[in-house]
Order: C-alpha cells, then sequence, then structure tokens
C-alpha cells in the first residue's frame, strides 16, 4: 500500500532547513485548507529550479542560463572580482553594498580534513581568469572562520602569482554594536588593528 | 521573458506559513546545494497532496480515499463524536489522548459576522449523523475563543434535540503552570468550576 500523502507530505517538507514536525504540519494544513494553488505553483518552481538550475560557467554562482546575470550584464566591471563561499553571500553584498564589479563563488571552502581541494572550489578555472589579464583585482570576501582564513591565504598567493592586486573585506567591531558585547577575539584584532583617524 | 527559475522558487516558497524572504533564501540555498532529490521529493509530495487530498465523506477530514482511516478503522467506537474545528486538532487529540472514538471536523466555527453558517460547518451532514442513532454521546472540542464557544453551544442543542449526550473538554489551569502566571480569565473560571478532591 502506497503512503498516505497527507504523511508523505510532512515527511518530504522536513527536506527543508529549520522544519521539524510541528511546522511541516502547520505548512502542510494551511496548504490544504487555504492555499492549495500556492501549494500547485510552489511544487511547479521546485520542479523547475531542481531541474534547471546549474552553475554559471563563469562564476560558478547559481543560474537557469549558461552564464548568470551577473556575470552577462555589460554595465559590471570585468577588472574586479569578488570571491565568496555561498551564492547566499552574493545575495548579501548585492543588498548591503553598491558593488559594482563580479563575482566568483567557491561554493564551499578549503578543507583538506573534509578532502575538499582548490580544484573543488573550481580554482583552476579561476587561475584560467587571473591568467587572462582582465582582472586588475580580486576582494576576498571568504568567512572569517578558520576555514575561510585559510583559503583567503591561498587566494592571496594565487593573485600575487598572476601580479593582481588582492584585497579582504575589514574586520573589526561590528558597526551599532557595543563594545562590551563584542567576542574577545575580535576585539582584539579591531584594537591592533586601530585606524588613523582624519 | 520568464522569470528566473531561482527568484521564482523564493517566492513561492513564501505561500508557506511563517517563512520571510530570509527563510527562503535559506531553504532554496539548501536545496539546491545539497539536496536536489530533496526538493523533488518534495515538489512531487506538494503536487500528489494538493491534487489528492480531499474532505473524508463522514467527518469532513482531510483524506486521499473516500473515507478516511479514522472512520474507516472498524476498531473505534462509532458511539462517540469528538467535534473539532480543524484537522489540526484532530492530530493533537490523537497524540496526546487515548481516545479510541471518531471525530467530526467542523474546518471553521460560526461566525455569522463573516457569514459562516452552520451549513458551512458541514452542520447538515452532523445532523443526518446525529438522527441516524448510532452516535451516543458528542464531546465538543472546540476552541475556548469567543466563537469556538458560540458553536459549541449550538452543538449543544443540536446533540439535545437528538437526545444524545454532550459533554465538553474540561476548562481550568494548564498542568505545570504556574497561578501567578496564569491569565485572569482562566483563573477566574478554574476557581468558581472548582471540584470537590476525593
Amino acid at each position: 500500500m502506497a503512503a498516505d500523502p497527507f504523511d508523505e507530505l510532512l515527511e518530504k517538507l522536513r527536506c527543508l532547513p529549520g522544519v521539524g514536525a510541528r511546522s511541516a504540519q502547520r505548512m502542510a494544513l494551511h496548504l490544504l485548507e487555504r492555499d492549495r494553488d500556492g501549494g500547485r505553483r510552489l511544487a511547479r518552481a521546485l520542479e523547475t529550479a531542481m531541474r534547471d538550475i546549474q552553475r554559471c560557467k563563469q562564476c560558478r554562482n547559481f543560474t537557469a542560463s549558461e552564464i548568470c546575470r551577473v556575470c552577462s550584464d555589460d554595465r559590471r566591471s570585468p577588472k574586479t572580482l569578488c570571491i565568496v563561499e555561498s551564492p547566499a553571500d552574493v545575495l548579501a553584498i548585492e543588498a548591503a553594498t553598491g558593488y559594482q564589479g563580479r563575482y566568483f563563488v567557491l561554493l564551499g571552502r578549503l578543507s583538506p580534513l573534509d578532502g575538499i581541494g582548490p580544484k573543488d572550489l573550481g580554482l583552476d578555472e579561476l587561475g584560467r581568469q587571473l591568467a587572462d589579464g582582465a582582472v586588475e583585482e580580486i576582494v576576498i570576501a571568504t568567512n572569517t572562520t578558520v576555514e575561510g582564513e585559510a583559503t583567503a591565504h591561498y587566494l592571496c598567493e594565487m593573485a600575487a602569482r598572476h601580479s593582481v592586486r588582492v584585497s579582504r573585506l575589514a574586520q573589526g567591531v561590528p558597526l551599532g554594536g557595543e563594545l562590551e558585547h563584542t567576542d574577545q577575539s575580535t576585539l582584539a584584532h579591531a584594537f591592533s588593528s586601530r585606524q588613523p583617524m582624519a
């Protein structure tokens, strides 16, 4: 006998991050009681996205085309390349800054213990792009975790080999935060990297 | 030009209750990066559920069959009928109690201001079932809101017309709660409805 479609829906909803038994139930009942059309549209959107979204040939971000919207936008400068770990970082930078260059998405970070090396992050492709000579500066925006820092270090050496300028997002106390609630390592770093005021 | 499948997925995920822009993004990226099969299975489960799940002919609960599992379970007594507002209430009672009778799901509550009358809650069907004579007791488990209470009152009169016993879930201070944090109306009700101790 096939599984009950309701139980099946509850179970499958739980593959979404942050969705437990109770939220799955609330979602399923909401759709069934009040928004069946929404449920059908969501099913089609999921189907299409899972089938069509691949990685951009140039920057490895998710896209449904060969080349993503950012890479195919002529108004964006190919001279600056911002290197991030995940597509979420691209969205965050796009939302917060006025950055007008391009991106390169690692989809991970160097992690020898997990067997993740430069090739898995597309660094061979990045090397080809740097060798091309079009890129003048790379902005490293990997996470400030141990692995993110190691990746940043590796990228910095790559850039040096290709004589490309490198910068890294500024690190220090976050804006609007209170010093007493800033963690020790951030505070120590911000103190030792203090900047002269005009 | 068609909408971008990624944006489309973000928008459609937001029809789920409790899912805003940030969670939609987190869900979409999680599925794309780590669980495409899960995404496809969720799409199929949604499609099937939205198409196949209808109301049980007997108790109006959601089911993919003509008659739901509870109503078609011979071990459950047709003598007791628990009347609830929503399918979520059935799940809650099934999880918390050892109730072995059947249910009737109103899928709403009497609300003349919103134009919701007895027919919209299937009370004509409930009347037929009570007239049948198989039901000996109804347990009213509508919410303890104003509309839930009005609905309970209406159901009580229906039961009286068919000479069926009526009971209502006990109301009072919740278990494991502290008196000082119990709301005033609950406390007042619990005080005036105090029970003799053995």
